[in-house]
C-alpha cells in the first residue's frame, strides 16, 4: 500500500527545561488529526530530531504512537550518522509500534553511492519495516540522485523517499521512473501543488504543524482535479511561509525554522512552550511578534 | 597542564561479525603504548565512532580506559549532532574515567558561529571535564574560525583544539594568539613537522596507529630542534601515507582510509581481523598487497 | 514589455577547427524560428558562452541578429567575471543590436549581496539596454536570493531572471513578490510547465534547440489552459532530456550535456558538425548513437 | 631554470575614475624590487585581474614589461574561465614581453579532471611560454589534486605550481613527488616558513605588496638555513596580514582582501589612490584608520 497525502513531520514540544512535553505533544498530535492529516512523522528534522537524545526520542515515540493509538500510520526518522546506529533506532521504533522508518544517507562520514546503497539495503533487510528515504542535502551534504532511488525501489529496498532537496527535476525523475507502489513526497511546503501535479503522492510540510488544514485542503483540492483552487491554497500557505525567515541572519537556519513552527503553534495555543533545544538561539519578542502578524495575516489566528 | 606530544585516535578493531574485538584492541593499546606515544584519543573519527553504536562506544571505553590503567591520558570523542546528545555521550565518558572530551560543531543542523559558541560552552559547563574542540570541516561543514576558538579558549570553554581542517594558516593563527594553557594538536599527518614548528603542542594522527614509533621519533627530534631529524622522519610517514589513497575512487573516502588503517595493523599483526564497520566498502586482496607493500617500503613488515 | 514564451538559449555550431559555423548557426535559428519559439538567447551556457573567445561572441551575435532581422527578439549574454568586463560585453552586445542583456553575479571573485547589488545596478545604468539576472548557482557558485531579485526588480535595475537554480521555491518566491512587467523565465527543461502553472513567464531550455517544436507547443498548451496537454508534452520531453546524461561520468557536465546538444542537432541534420570547445570531452559513437535512439524514442529522428 | 624566491601579485593601482594609473604602477614595481622581489606577478587575483577589461590588462603588462625592462622575470596572470578565452589572453602576454603564464583550471563550467589535463596541455602547446598552475579553490571551485599536478609536470606542461589552496598536506605531495626543475610555489601568505621548510622554491604573496622587503628577508633567512630569524619574521608578517580581516562581515572577501593592500599601499605613499574596482564595496575611513594601526605596529608606516 502506497502512503498517500498529508504526513506532517512532528514537533517535539519542550518544557522549558527542554524535557519532552508529552502533554503539549499529544495536543499537537490532536490538532493535527483534527486538520485532516493522511499519517504522521515523528523524529524528522522538524521535530528537532537532531537535538533530542535516545531517551527522549523514546518518550516521543510512545507517546505519539500510544495517543494515535492507529488511527493513522506512524512513520519515525532514525536520524543517524551510519548503519549501524541507524539500525538502533530502527529497533527501538519499531518496538514502539510505528508503520514505517525514514532514513537519510550516511553523514559525517566521506561515503561512496555504494555505499549508500549498501547502507539503505542493510536497513531494509534489517529495520524490519518499509524504508522511506529521506534526501535532505543541506543536512546531508550528499543529494540522492534518481537513478540511485529508482534502483533501491526496484529492488523493494525502499518503499518510498521523501524529498527535501528542493530539486523538483529529479523529483520528477523518480515519479516518471518509478513503478507501483513506491511512494514520492516532497518535503517542500512551497511546491506541494506542482509537486502533486507531477505526480507525487503527497507532502511531508514542516509547516504543517502550524496549518495541517491547509496542507490537507491543498491536498484533496488536488485529489479532486481542482488546481486553481489548490493553487489558491498553495499561495496561502507560501506567505505564511515566510515565518520561517523572521529570525533571519542572527541566527541559523534550524533555529529560525523550528523556532517559528514552535513560536505559531504557541501563539495558536497548541503548545505550551515555544523553546527549542540547545544551541539554538531562541527567537526574541519582536521576531514572536512579526509571526504572529503572519498567522493572523493567513487567518490563523 | 597543557596535553602534549602524539595522541593517536585509536582504532576500533572488530570481529567478523562487526562487534569490538576487546582482545584485539588491548593489543593495539599496547602496541601505542610501546611505540611511546602520550596520550590516547579513543572515539574519533579514526576510531569509526560514526559507525560505532552507543553500547560499543561504552565498550570502547571501558576498554582502552581500563587496559591502559593511568600510564596515560584518555580523551573521548563524544561526537553527535548537538548539545544534548553530546552531553549524554560526555556523561558516559566521564563515568568511564577519561581525561578529557573532544566534541565537535554541531552538524546535520544549519548552525550559527553564535550557536557553535553556546554549544561549546555548555559542554564545558555540564561536561566535567576539560573540552578539545575538533576542527573537522570534511565532516561537520563548518569550519571553526581562529576568532571563535581562541574566544572560547580564552573564556576557559576550551582547552584546545584538534584542528584537521588541513588550514594551517588558521592553525597559526591559533597559535599565536592563544594564551597558556591552551593546546594546540594537529590531526594532519602530513604536516606534523611544520605544524610543530609553528608551535603546535602536538598531534592527533590516525596513521599513528600503524606507526606509533614513527609519530613518537618525529615529536621527540622536534622536541629537541633536531628539525633535520624531524623532517625527515615526517617523509618517511608521508610516503607511508599513501595507504589511504589505495582504495582509490572506488569507494568513500572514509573506507579507503580507515580501511588501509586497519589493514596495516592487521598485517602488521596488531589485530585480528581487518573489517570496518558497515556500509564501508572492503578493501580488496589486490589493495591490501598494495598496503603491505607500502608498510614494507617504510620498514613496517 | 514582458518577455513570454520560449526563448532557447541557442547553441554555437562550430567547424571541425574550432571557428564558429556561421552557416550551421544561421540554419539553426531558421530551425528555432521554425520550431515557433519566441525570442532567442545567443551567448548563454549552453551557447558555450564560457568557451568562445571576445572575438567568436562578436561573430555570433552578428550572424545572429543579422539573420533574425528584427522577427522576434535577440537577447545577449554578457557573461564575465566582473561588472567592468561585463560592461565591455554590453557595450559590444548592444552595437549588435540585441534587445536585452543576461548577466550573471560577479564569479571568481568573493562576493557579498550589496556587491551584487552594484553589479546589477551599474550593469543596468550603463549598459543601455533591460537587463536580465541568470541565476546559475553550478556556475557561479552564489544562488541570487528571491529577496535581492525582487529589491532589483522594485527599484528597475532588472526587466527579469532567468531562473536555473533548479530551486523552485524560491522561483515561486519571485513570482508571487514580483509587480509587473518583471519577467520570471525558468532555465529548467524538465520542469517547465510546473513553473507556468506557478505563474512563470517563460522557458529558457538548452534542450528546446533540439525540439523547439516541443516546448513552443508545451507553452501554447499552458498558455491556452490545457495543462494535462501540457504535461504530457513535458514528460515527453523529460525523457528526450535523458541525453544530456548519456556522456556520464567520464566527462565533465558541461561536455556532456553541451555535447549531447549538439550532437542531436547534428543527428536531425540541422549543423554541420557536433565538436564542442576545448576542453571538453567529445563524446564518443557509442554516445552518440544512443543519443539518437533516445531522439528516436521521442519522434525526432 | 626554476624560478625561486618572492615573486608578488603586483597590486593594479587604479585612477579615481578606475581607470589604470600607470604611474602609481610604476612606483609599485621600483617599490617591490626595491624590497628585493625575485620576480612579478600581474594580473593575477592580488592584481584584480577579475575586475580588469581587456584593454585594462594591456596596459598593465605594457607597463610592468616595460618599466621592469628585464631587471627580472615578469609573470602573467591569463585567468579566464576556459581553454580558448585563456590561449587569447596568453596570446597578448606573450607579445608584450612576459616570461611566463599563470593560469587556473577552467572556471564556471562543469568540468573533468581530464578536461583539466586538456586545458593545461593545451596552454602548454599553444601558448609559447612556462605554464604555471594557479591552484586556488576559494575562485575556481576545483582542487588541483598532487597527482593531478605531477602527472602534467612529468611530461613537461607545466613548469610549476602556485598553491594558494592552503592545503600544505597537497603542497608537500607535490614538492615529494616532483622531478627538477618543476617550481613549487606557495600563496599562503602566513605560511611561507613552513613552505620553505618542505622544500617550495618561493612564495608568491598579495601582502609582498605592502611589505616586499619583510618576505624577501624572510626568503633570504630560510634559504641561509636561519630558521628561527625566518620565523620571526613570518610572524611579524602574519600580525600585518590581519589587515585582510578590517573589512569584517560587511563586504566580500576580495573587497576586504584587495583593498586593504590597497589601502596600505596608499598610506606607505607608494600609489596615488587606494580605490579598487567595481563592484567591490570600499573601506571607510575607520577601517583605513585601523589598516594604519596595523602598518604602525609592524614598522610600516
Amino acid at each position: 500500500m502506497r502512503l498517500t497525502g498529508v504526513i506532517p513531520p512532528v514537533c517535539t514540544p519542550m518544557t522549558p527545561d527542554y524535557q519532552v512535553d508529552t502533554a503539549s505533544l499529544a495536543r499537537l498530535v490532536d490538532h493535527l488529526l483534527a486538520g485532516g492529516v493522511d499519517a504522521l512523522f515523528v523524529l524528522g528534522s522538524s521535530s528537532e530530531v537532531a537535538y533530542l537524545t535516545d531517551a527522549q526520542r523514546r518518550v516521543v515515540l510512545d507517546t505519539v504512537v500510544g495517543h494515535v493509538g492507529g488511527q493513522v500510520p506512524v512513520l519515525a526518522g532514525v536520524i543517524d550518522m551510519t548503519t549501524p546506529r541507524v539500525l538502533d533506532h530502527a529497533r527501538v521504533a519499531r518496538e514502539a509500534g510505528v508503520s514505517g522508518l525514514v532514513a537519510t544517507a550516511p553523514f559525517y562520514t566521506r561515503t561512496h553511492p555504494d555505499e549508500i546503497r549498501t547502507h539503505f539495503r542493510t536497513i531494509a533487510a534489517q529495520g524490519g519495516l518499509p524504508v522511506y528515504a529521506y534526501d535532505l542535502p543541506v543536512s546531508v551534504h550528499t543529494k540522492l540522485s534518481a537513478g540511485l532511488v529508482l534502483g533501491l525501489a526496484a529492488e523493494g529496498a525502499l518503499a518510498g523517499v521523501k524529498d527535501s532537496s528542493g530539486d523538483d527535476g529529479g523529483l520528477r525523475a523518480v515519479i516518471m521512473g518509478r513503478a507501483a507502489p513506491f511512494s514520492v513526497l516532497t518535503g517542500s511546503e512551497v511546491t506541494v501543488d506542482s509537486a502533486l501535479w507531477m505526480g507525487a503522492d503527497g507532502v511531508v510540510p514542516g509547516l504543517g504543524n502550524v496549518d495541517p488544514h491547509g496542507y490537507a485542503e491543498l491536498y484533496r483540492c488536488a485529489a479532486r482535479g481542482d488546481w486553481e483552487a489548490a493553487r489558491a491554497e498553495q499561495e496561502r500557505l507560501v506567505r505564511l511561509f515566510e515565518i520561517v525567515r523572521v529570525g533571519g541572519s542572527r541566527m541559523g537556519g534550524s533555529s529560525s525554522g523550528l523556532g517559528a513552527f514552535k513560536a505559531a503553534l504557541h501563539l495558536r495555543g497548541v503548545i505550551d512552550c515555544p523553546i527549542t533545544a540547545l544551541p539554538q538561539t531562541p527567537l526574541n519578542d519582536d521576531e514572536t511578534g512579526r509571526i504572529g502578524k503572519l498567522l493572523a495575516a493567513a487567518g490563523l489566528l
